[in-house]
């Protein structure tokens, strides 16, 4: 049974790394005492040991241990013998490029299926997504592809920004970014608000957190969900 | 010799679609009175015909005729034989996709360092540096390359924003964006801000407008450059 937390931002303004989350983080990891944690999309460019050891200490809070799957010789196989993994966030195309370098894509993708649970925030919630391609980042590097792990049934958007009504700028807004996406692509947008949180469990999704979120499909107009809302086939099609 | 206007928006705050740019545009397509137009951005997702139109609108004021390359069946050969060319702004992923798709890219490279008038703005302007790796846009197509005409020896960031000091938002800002692009890749980065461009003539490539542009390269503190500055080694090393 599927069993993910599928968050936003690992960080809400005025907060510190992952704590408005502790709660759901314990609850999820409930089973184990070691997280295997997925460095790879080096938020600013730091190094997997930085990014392992800043994990870590928010874990150390929870009563955790965690470990970075660069510091294995074999990833693939510890993905099949562990019980907890998080995807931290940064950059969606250096991550996904990472993954499919290593060969983690399809492997990560059956275990979350068989039940490993797992937990994503910003970019390692952007690939539990059908695809890539609703990411709001740079395309530093060239992946081999933008499909991602597909473990829901469609796409995110992570820390959602509504149009800024005051704004004087001219690049578009999240809204018309995404209705671009739609112009070349069917599978409906979750936007999530900084804060706000996807509970997988099987194949119910629930949005969790104080705030709505915007939901995007092809050829209908946009609208919110609020809090609690399972998203069903009913609110998807 | 190379002859180009690279703007960072086709649109400034309050104006109407080119009009900032009414008289540099006259000058740079002065010998000739028919523009062709790049639409495949597809800015909106809106279809060629209605995007040669937008652009047509505006030429009009300057008492030069307008049509859609997607109008001719041998684009690559009509490159050969006009005197102006301009790319719209749009989705750079798209444009990129098409121009690969069309095998458009390479020629219309060679035309530009022949000497062909050349007009770019926001997309536009994005695919005539090396890659376009440091576009602001969603990856909504997955073009066969990333890399783009490379007619001027730096990459851009249009319609450049400043990080908001104000901002509750967690997502990175511009500024981290490119400094994540350079922990990836050498070639620098030019910020132009909305009503900047870049005046190339043969090899000189002058910033013009009224705002300062930034300029990012790998290692080192980014720094402002004002309008009529020359970008020569001494600025990109």
């Amino acid at each position: 049974m599927k069993n993910l937390i599928v968050a936003s931002t690992s960080t809400v303004y005025g907060g510190n790394y992952l704590d408005y989350l502790y709660d759901e983080i314990a609850e999820l990891f409930k089973d184990t005492d070691e997280v295997i944690f997925i460095p790879y999309a080096r938020p600013g460019g730091i190094s997997h040991e930085e990014y392992s050891a800043k994990a870590s200490h928010a874990f150390k809070k929870i009563g955790k241990k965690l470990r970075g799957l660069h510091t294995f010789e074999n990833p693939v196989e510890v993905l099949n013998r562990v019980n907890g993994i998080f995807t931290g966030g940064g950059n969606t195309f250096v991550l996904v490029n990472a993954l499919y370098g290593l060969k983690l894509m399809q492997p990560l993708r059956e275990a979350i299926f068989n039940g490993l649970p797992y937990l994503g925030t910003s970019a390692g919630s952007n690939i539990c997504g059908v695809s890539m391609q609703t990411t709001n980042d740079m395309p530093i590097v060239y992946p081999p592809s933008f499909k991602t792990l597909g473990v829901i049934p469609f796409n995110l958007n992570p820390h959602y920004l509504d149009p800024d009504l005051n704004s004087t700028h001219m690049g578009e807004t999240r809204e018309t970014r995404i209705a671009e996406f739609h112009t070349q692509n069917t599978i409906p947008v979750i936007g999530i608000r900084e804060g706000s949180w996807l509970r997988v469990k099987g194949d119910e999704i629930k949005l969790k957190g104080e705030l709505s979120a915007r939901v995007f499909r092809q050829g209908k107009e946009p609208y919110e969900i609020e809090s609690e809302t399972t998203l069903n086939s009913s609110i998807l099609d």
